[in-house]
């Protein structure tokens, strides 16, 4: 409980101001008015007092449901958000001042959320306004359809429904309608709406305590975007359920809420309250589209998926759905500078997502994954070396367990031995021997197959690169120069994507110095199998030399120096066995 | 602690899925890969699989950091985004997936955040693409500032930043660059930006219990996305604290991370982790800008405010900071179609703010603001009226608060004398009795001024609602008609910002009635006088008949029909009072 009334601000009597400061930093187009942090009003930057030639659409309220409303202020959608303190309606002369400021001869509409401190206070300041020769109209939004119908004076409350209404009067107001039919509009949209939330717990006020009601396990359903109690608290139920409910309640003919039946298009707003990750609203909206497409028979138009009307740290989401024609469609998709409200989300959506079919890879023909029948000299010389290599591999599974077990987690022989025994299984059944590029190609795939872990995908991404520097060759004939090539392509990748460097105490200390010695001789003109031979020596002093190295990855990192002095890095001496192996079937072989 | 565990989800496993699933329902420009639910890949609904004609822009890794990666999938941004499930890397085949899908003859960038899986997973499929034949390059980002300078593999974690090399290399691709320079530019924003982390909770898996790490009044310092342990936890501090901290770390010259010293120009960029509001985000952003400004030397250009890189329901955020000149500033201004890329902040921002002034309320001269020297024949029925009226409500105080006292908070009587008593007061001040309009208007700033709470403002609203009625006449002299016609514009506006109508037991159910009589006998031709004397008894039995109604807001509502039944409304009663006292003080001025 405690964690919830963490807040990182500082005074809590400061944080309306210090939003909207960040806001206006954050946001070019926003602006404060004169007055500010007395008179907190977020306008247009682009509006001159008294000059406007549109509408005017004023919104706002207590704080604390950021970004309503300052965030929905942008040419498009508000002209001006008149912000009060946390929860609290703002004063009279807060809204007067912003109805000054941006109100020209086109008049202004007041868009109020049913409450009656806002009432009130903007219904004063509407007068007041009116009294001083603006033209003023108001739109009262009460769009929860929680409660039962409430009886007299109190009305819907009104929640995140209000953001579309703002949209809608917003867009009117931009394509240069008169006041009267902005807000008629504007009407019409609150009308057409309806909203209820659900919370996993109660939001926190700045510098307060954090309310016990919603104890472990619980939700509530139905309550308000100040954390007003709501019709019950129940088991958390899956996402699933959840939406199912609501839906049902805002869409029910009992209490007539909206007028939305079997056979309607609406659009559908999940509105995080403020604590709620992004995942979990999605989560909440690709549930509720199918669910409103498949019980209640609508299509869903739009989806708007954010957080939008928030409840300061407030867990959970409210689920608006509102009845859409071509009209409300119109005004929802229009442009708007508005930075809060959602883009993206305009234009028709496809009435079911169809999967983007993905180009399988080059398939390999039967003969190309069968071994041939009959050997070229250098698939001969291939499949040795291969043979040998796997079994010195094979054959060090004791040893290389040993080192392990002094400097890591001991079972590099096992994962090695592994590795090897599907190279000497797979080789029998399939490689391609006759060409070296598309074997070591397989060989990768053999050890990806078997090895789990960073050395499988060491040595998958290691054979790979060398595959790609083979195959580029275009012929399946190999030279010594091309393998050395492609074991350099291979040390690189292995160093780019794992991190190791020469001197890290990994396979690639023996490996650097083999491909150097090898390159070095190669160009030098010698013997190629004698460069391979030599090469193979450079390995086995590299990892020798591992033992004076510090590690600087994995379990070795915490192995203290003196003990690291007495094993090599087992990774190496893997890398030097079947370097040296291959080395010596490939010399054994063509001096025979 | 328990209550930080509570998710709306379904199933844990199934979040991912679950998560793309709402993502494209609500974005039509998204679209996922074949193999979906496996293969978890976004890619832009726009492009076909081989065909696309600029270079390819993938990230991807761990779900759990939505928006991340997935919302930032658009033309412009990422081609496709890869999925892995909550922290885990995606499968190498998933990536090799998006490469296929959306790679063309251009080739393809991957960037990587810095770690060990994703660098792996991508760089294994990378390099398969490319034994394919894709033209592939990766950049690896390490943007974290808060550990000291790590030995060997690991490397700097990759953090919020890397949202800004996505945004970069989006748009150096759109523009229609090589992969090379792409690539280039990748590699370069990567390396002038540095993030620092500060959480007030560790986020808590799906499915799983939430770690007691961070206990009650404690923060912590540099943590990973992943709820990785910081560099220290501390006492929470005021956020003002934490962000001089934090923009000291990212920025000091003692480990150099970021090349960004004194007058040089910066964009930064203020993470929600997940569980943060709005509000604390541009609290935030509010203090960092200054900060920067003053105490680091730096002109920041540009401020991206959201929630961009989460670590699923985290409480905190991160700070970044990206050396800015014009070519990056072009990329990060270039337009994109990424649901999730913050919209309004583009574009040059001013040095400081500066308020915009509002136009004060048309002024009142000293001769306006003055009780005249002499008085009309309307002036003086009108201060003898008001008279009248004061007195009546001030002798009926004990009355009004005994009716209170069992269906209210017994303070109507009160409330009603500090009322009359102002207007008394004022009256003999200032009121400019021979405007009527005007004298209308001030007694409405005298209620306001000395009566609190709801019965305050509703008589301040009901005197600038007949203010604006007789102030639209032009003319001083105000006909009995005109005053019938203030009165019922009067009585509207307060129904319809109060939400009450008639026989809802307010003040209304006196006046009501009275303004109806009185506008019918005025049509009807009666004596004026007459007519007022008549609506007045109208007033009257309105007041007496809302014993038997019922109450429809406030305490009322909670008491018994039969407790109702004894005592009339107050509030009708003080209407009713003052009414009747005005108009028997205008029958008795005229008929003297």
């Amino acid at each position: 409980m405690y964690f919830q009334g963490k807040k990182l601000i500082n005074d809590p009597n400061d944080v309306v101001t210090e939003f909207i400061e960040g806001l206006v930093e954050t946001y070019p187009g926003l602006q404060y008015l004169d007055g500010f942090p007395e008179v907190k009003v977020v306008v247009r930057a682009d509006i001159s007092p008294g000059k406007y030639g549109k509408v005017a659409v004023i919104s706002g309220g207590g704080s604390g449901h950021e970004p309503a409303h300052a965030g929905f202020v942008g040419e498009g959608m508000l002209t001006a958000a008149i912000c009060g303190d946390v929860f609290a309606s703002p004063p009279v002369n807060s809204i007067l001042a912003g109805i000054r400021a941006v109100t020209g001869p086109m008049g202004c509409l007041l868009i109020v959320k049913n409450y009656t401190g806002d009432r009130m206070n903007f219904g004063l300041a509407a007068e007041q306004a009116k009294a001083e020769g603006f033209k003023i109209e108001m739109v009262i939004v009460g769009d929860d359809c929680a409660l039962p119908p409430p009886r007299g004076i109190t009305g819907r409350r009104g929640l995140a429904g209000t953001i579309l209404v703002h949209k809608v009067a917003g867009a009117a107001a931009a394509s240069g309608l008169s006041l009267k039919d902005v807000a008629a509009e504007a009407q019409h949209a609150s009308e057409i709406v309806g909203t209820m939330g659900v919370a996993l717990s109660v939001c926190t006020l700045p510098g307060q305590a954090t309310s016990e009601r919603l104890g472990p396990g619980k939700m509530e359903l139905g309550l308000g975007i100040h954390g007003e109690p709501g019709v019950a608290v129940t088991d958390l139920q899956p996402v699933d359920s959840v939406v199912s409910h609501v839906l049902r309640e805002i869409l029910t003919q009992e209490t007539g809420y909206v007028p939305i039946t079997r056979g309607c298009r609406v659009v559908l707003l999940i509105n995080g309250l403020g604590g709620t990750p992004m995942m979990e609203l999605m989560i909440a909206a690709g549930k509720a589209v199918p669910r409103l497409q498949l019980e209640h028979g609508l299509a869903v138009d739009r989806v708007y998926t954010g957080s939008f009307m928030t409840s300061l740290d407030m867990a959970g989401f409210s689920i608006s759905v509102m009845k859409a024609d071509e009209a409300v469609l119109l005004r929802l998709d229009a442009p708007t500078k508005a930075p809060n409200w959602p883009v993206g989300v305009n234009g028709d959506r496809p009435s079911a997502k169809i999967p983007l079919p993905v180009p399988s890879s080059p398939a390999k023909s039967d003969e190309e994954l069968s071994r041939p029948q009959l050997l070229t000299q250098q698939g001969c010389v291939l499949e040795f070396a291969i043979e040998a290599a796997a079994t010195a591999v094979i054959n060090l599974k004791a040893n290389l367990n040993e080192w392990d077990a002094k400097v890591g987690d001991g079972d590099c022989g096992s994962t090695m031995f592994r590795g090897a025994s599907a190279i000497l299984e797979d080789m029998k059944k399939y490689y391609p021997l006759n060409d070296a590029a598309e074997t070591v190609n397989e060989i990768g795939s053999s050890i990806r197959r078997v090895m789990g872990g960073t050395s499988g995908i060491i040595y998958d991404i290691f054979s790979k690169a060398a595959y790609a520097k083979l195959n580029a060759n275009g012929d399946s004939t190999v030279t010594a120069l091309l393998w050395a090539e492609a074991l350099e392509d291979a040390i690189a990748a292995v160093s780019k994507y794992g991190g190791a460097k020469a001197g890290y105490r990994t396979m690639l200390d023996a490996l650097i110095p083999a491909s150097v010695v090898l390159k070095e001789r190669l160009i030098a003109g010698d013997d190629p199998i004698d460069a391979f031979v030599l090469s193979a020596e450079a390995a086995a002093a590299g990892a020798e030399s591992t033992k004076d190295m510090q590690a600087q990855a994995g379990r070795s990192t915490y192995v203290p120096a003196d003990v690291l002095a007495t094993v090599p890095d087992p990774g190496a001496m893997a890398a030097v066995s079947w370097y040296k192996a291959a080395a010596l079937a490939v010399k054994e072989k063509y001096q025979t």
